[in-house]
């Protein structure tokens, strides 16, 4: 079948209407008629090259949700016309150790949704069905899709760091990442801090769940968290931050900062802290994160585009100017 | 009583022979004969004031064993003529949310054995009761003594990062802290890998316990280990070293670099990969090494010096001469 797509053909171009024939599907595969797709930065670093890994023609989308309309002769545990969501991973070699552990999104040779396959910016997508997620029935379609690559990075440091009710934990930018993280920490019964260098996000981060809102212009109190999420791009003042951690707290970073960040190796020696970072979930965990979500009423603030006005949503993006996700609808 | 000791009078100076006077015990306190006291890196930091916070007159030495002679009157679990050993920590707040947790040496008010107090490199010295730990009867004393800082600061992070036998650790650095650390790793079960520059480290790393002998000007293959333990004050290409760990592996400094480390937090981020570092032990861990190298044999390789020659053992460590530590014996 012929499937309508938008791809970024060339570095910073605007997408372009884009079609590809698929002729059969792999035994694993699924195809999925996409009703919502998510725009993450990352689509966004993929589509300017920014990685300097990008291949073109590319479709960008990793955050999909819609319905399976076809399956390969292996797909048994997921049904014709059954709604599922796809993220930032297409598949992985099932077979590393790191795999046989359940580990999938950390696979050396993992192959993302949207880079070495075409992606969710279109009226149909190939997917993976080991990498297809059901969608519990509480969650709509649209709110779902950020979930996906937003939420389940959010969501998997905390489950793999073991946060618990007790701790302090602060989100560090509070954007597409950082709303769905407060909303995450506040469920998970910790006490929430935004920290955001926009002054007037405060009202809205409190009803996301933070307790607090701090800015790093004035320094705030040292040793105050558990737990530090930065969902950010910029180059803050890394040392300034892990001198907010506790004694054995750690700084997770699931945005990656423009430049190598230099860290004085001295605040970790004494007081135990610890650096670590993430991206995306294992697939227990995005099925866990789901339903989670679904049970504690957690869904992105978002802003509906149709497909064919993507550019526009882009240029949005870059300007931040999204409060704070935007979700391409895709009319079939 | 008057406490002949060797003191730093200004940085960077020889040790000169220096006499206080201790009138009173504190309620928690020990006064100890000092038979044997390590030489460690931090000895000669604080000396030659390279962290900025010596306080001279200075005496150094903070891997002491002796025998307790007197006592104060909150001292109930020690007994007088008792073999104790002391490390890096003094004393702690003992209140602190840190200190409650059992985690003493973390503690941000935490005093030093050897700068914000008198230490080891004396014929007595005065110790926190609660900071002195009974040496087991199979360890000597001039094997414990390297034990207390050098050894807890390599233990305490394979037992905190719960390093198990199957995992793969390596050690950078294979000097006073490595050749313990191997010891240990190797003690664990773990399959043990020395990194050195210096290639004639290998028959004698092997003897330690290394498995395999490695150095970094040929770039040893990515993605081997699960802990990384870096006891070097050089700064390597530290995102070299991170790609020598598996996903979600760890890298621990217990050495500190000269300079910031200036990290690639991406690969932190598609791998799970952590950072951390890690000094000396709690009580509780200090307890079970000293333990734990008296059941596995575990003991550093020494070169012993009289006191009276500890300008000569400084200017050998400085040489990067002894093999591995030096134990300065105070004649009584």
């Amino acid at each position: 079948m012929k499937i309508h797509a938008f791809a970024s053909l060339a570095p910073k171009e605007p997408l372009q209407p884009f079609t590809y024939e698929v002729e059969t599907l792999g035994s694993f595969e699924v195809l999925i008629k996409v009703s919502h797709c998510g725009l993450c930065h990352s689509d966004i670093h993929l589509i300017d090259d920014n990685w300097k890994r990008s291949k073109y023609p590319l479709v960008p989308g990793h955050e999909i949700v819609g319905t399976i309309t076809k399956k390969g002769s292996a797909v048994d545990h997921l049904k014709i016309g059954q709604r599922v969501g796809v993220s930032w991973i297409h598949s992985a070699c099932m077979e590393c150790a790191t795999c046989l552990e359940g580990e999938t999104n950390i696979c050396q040779q993992k192959k993302t949704t949207c880079n070495e396959h075409f992606g969710g910016f279109a009226d149909h997508m190939v997917a993976d069905g080991r990498f297809s997620f059901p969608i519990p029935e509480t969650l709509d379609s649209a709110h779902a899709a950020p979930l996906l690559c937003a939420g389940s990075t959010v969501y998997a440091p905390l489950r793999n760091h073991h946060i618990q009710a007790p701790h302090s934990v602060a989100v560090i930018g509070i954007g597409g990442l950082g709303h769905l993280a407060l909303q995450f920490a506040a469920a998970f019964g910790c006490a929430v801090t935004a920290i955001s260098h926009s002054a007037e996000k405060e009202t809205e981060a409190k009803s996301f769940g933070a307790h607090r809102f701090l800015t790093l212009e004035k320094p705030p109190a040292p040793n105050q968290f558990d737990f530090i999420i930065s969902t950010v791009h910029a180059d803050l003042d890394w040392n300034l931050i892990l001198s907010l951690l506790k004694p054995k707290g750690t700084l997770c970073f699931v945005g990656r900062p423009k430049n190598v960040a230099p860290i004085d190796v001295s605040s970790l020696v004494s007081f135990q802290k610890n650096i670590t970072g993430s991206a995306t979930a294992n697939r227990a965990l995005m099925h866990e994160m789901l339903a989670f979500a679904a049970r504690h009423k957690i869904k992105p603030k978002i802003e509906i585009f149709p497909l064919a006005h993507v550019n526009q949503a882009i240029e949005k993006v870059k300007a931040n100017k999204v409060r704070y996700r935007v979700v391409l609808e895709i009319a079939n």
